[in-house]
């Protein structure tokens, strides 16, 4: 049964299927497969954490070794803080697929989320497999990324269609994340496949650079995840000869279709950020350099104050130069300093704009979506950062969650 | 009128007042003066936001010129944010006060903490310092301490006497600052006094030593206001030879009883922090130098997950721990991480402890005053931090406060 109300594009030769292996939900799919075919190329990017999980420690081994052919993917349990037996549960659950389908187990990358410290439930998990590996279908993506779901509200999924080699290719991805603000359910997973073929170091270099307008540009509070996985496959059943100049014209489609495609999921987990009521991008122009431009958008993004003055609909412009003024910027010309709510300037020569008014700033702030724009005359860089407000429900879901 | 409830000693020669200027606030007082007899050394720190108020400016240089013999408070009003007219009023505020005392208005000072963007009611406060002048005692310590007051519930005054050059010496302090939590009135003002003669650069050297054990050791959000200021003047009334080497026993003596009086003020800042239903100190050890254990501590406490999970009372191990994996540490073992709630230990070997149960822990949460010990087993260095929870009040006030 596909879901027809989610619009997406399969992708010829990577098959997916969800199952029940009652990990910690009751009456609901929680085991994914994802098969990829014989010549894939394979990319990822892993959570920056220290404290990694298990899953995450032996996808990173087992792409080191081989071209992986499975994904397998369970939701409800992460598999973190869970020392050696976490290990050994991961790379047994990556053994029993292979034994069922004759890889090798280095050939199965395993990605898990849901609680964290506690023991993975390994047999539930196996017991499910033949019945994953008998649903094995092209158009299985809509089951499959209800079944990574924890805390999400909506399924994540998204495509994208490019001319490359004179053919269409496509691009598809699925996420799960709620905007990383659900403590031991917070992982963000993204996996995304195309059916072009693409010489593995561009395929890295794309993954890695789409990261960083998308997945890496999204904040609610800070924190990360123990379990972040974004993986990235290249099929080739389009039969092309493989993408590899980065800047060719086919490149550039595909990395441009790619980013499209990371964006979309990425806006997709903030607008289901839980608790939030506002989506608000923070875009700062006028830099020395992109460090300089993450660093205030990252201390303007985080700060709890700006964020609850957004959950108010207050048009605190303080608040908002303040955390500028934090951001410990070398040698800051204060007189340069301009601030906008979309279109209107709030902010000029690091005060109060003389033309402003409170009530225009709280009409701009009554928006469900919001920018702050902050220019500080001094360079020509520029980030964009999407976020959100910091409301009463953020702190009830994530007091009441417990472990 | 003195206020007998609020125990401190009197700085002789260092005279005080308080009185209603209705600058903001009506039917109390919002105005303190403080004078500073002849031969005083006086040391400062400052807020390093780069959006310094005018008072801020204008009180840096004023100390740069002369030896300060009035410090001129007002609350209700920040001058924050209002440009070149703010610095004139700063400026304005200053000659009135020498004008009518025959100093110079470089030898006054001046500090605010209110509402900001909005321009300083000169007149207002002009208009009542004959009052406070009139009023200037060695005993208005708990009136002035009441009247810098703008979200704080209580007033915060401390005092420690000590034995210097064979003389019982004394050093008093009072503090505003409600957390550091609610915006436009977040700042932190503290003003010390002792009697002691001291030289200036041991002055100045112990009062940055002190800041870091106490006010720089406290945090809510990382929100750091526009105004902060800490003054420490030695009045010299003891008539003693002037203290200069910072290891002789009555140095030691000073500058130990001054970390105490601020650790003191501190402690009282965070037990008033609005919204805050615990207080949490982080102690962060064993780590390869202080920068590094401060950056374990802070991403311990700006974390929203652990501070919800505080509020909640919930042991949640594996959020603190996410915090410490995500605080950048060059080649973290994670074997070696333990973390301790009070004594009850709850991650050894970077993973739960065998022996605890979340019934223990939740018996530590259910405390109001916690320690979240963590020792990282790479070195020898400590710090600590003082924090608290994350509540629903908290976004409430600062969703609620209006510029």
């Amino acid at each position: 049964m596909t879901d027809h109300t989610i619009p997406y594009r399969p992708v010829p030769g990577v098959l997916l299927s969800a199952a029940a292996a009652g990990i910690r939900y009751q009456g609901r799919d929680d085991l994914v497969l994802m098969a990829l075919p014989a010549g894939t190329r394979c990319a990822a990017v892993f959570t920056r954490n220290a404290f990694c999980a298990a899953p995450v420690l032996v996808a990173k081994r087992h792409l080191a070794t081989r071209v992986p052919r499975y994904l397998l993917i369970n939701s409800g349990n992460a598999n973190a803080g869970t020392g050696e037996q976490g290990l050994a549960d991961a790379e047994a659950s990556c053994a029993a697929l292979a034994a069922l389908t004759g890889c090798y187990p280095e050939e199965v990358l395993p990605f898990s989320t849901g609680v964290i410290g506690e023991p993975l439930p390994l047999s539930k998990l196996t017991a499910a497999l033949p019945t994953a590996l008998d649903r094995m279908r092209e158009t299985t993506w809509p089951e499959a990324v209800q079944a990574i779901m924890t805390t999400d509200t909506v399924p994540k999924l998204a495509s994208r269609r490019l001319t490359a080699a004179g053919r269409t290719a496509v691009i598809t991805g699925m996420a799960k994340g709620a905007g990383m603000i659900c403590p031991d359910m917070a992982t963000l997973l993204v996996f995304l496949a195309t059916d072009l073929a693409v010489d593995q170091a561009l395929l890295q270099h794309s993954l890695s650079t789409a990261m960083e307008t998308s997945f890496n540009a999204i904040t609610v509070d800070g924190d990360t995840s123990t379990n972040d996985a974004c993986v990235l496959a290249a099929a080739g059943t389009l039969s092309n000869q493989p993408l590899q100049d980065p800047e060719s014209p086919d490149s550039l489609a595909f990395r441009s279709a790619l980013e499209a495609v990371c964006r979309e999921l990425a806006t997709a987990i903030m607008r289901d950020a839980e608790g939030a009521t506002k989506l608000v991008k923070i875009r700062v122009e006028e830099t020395r350099d992109g460090a300089e431009a993450r660093r205030v958008a990252d201390t303007i993004a985080h700060s709890p104050l700006v964020k609850t003055a957004l959950f108010a609909g207050d048009p605190n412009w303080g608040r908002i130069l303040a955390a500028v003024g934090r951001a410990d910027l070398d040698r800051l010309d204060i007189q340069a300093v301009r601030i906008w709510l979309d279109d209107l300037r709030i902010v000029s020569h690091g005060g109060r704009d003389p033309d402003y008014t409170e009530s225009a700033g709280q009409a701009v702030l009554k928006q469900e979506e919001i920018t702050i724009r902050v220019a500080l005359g001094r360079g020509q860089a520029i980030t964009e950062l999407l976020t959100c407000d910091l409301s009463y429900e953020y702190v009830r879901i994530n007091a009441e969650y417990r472990t």
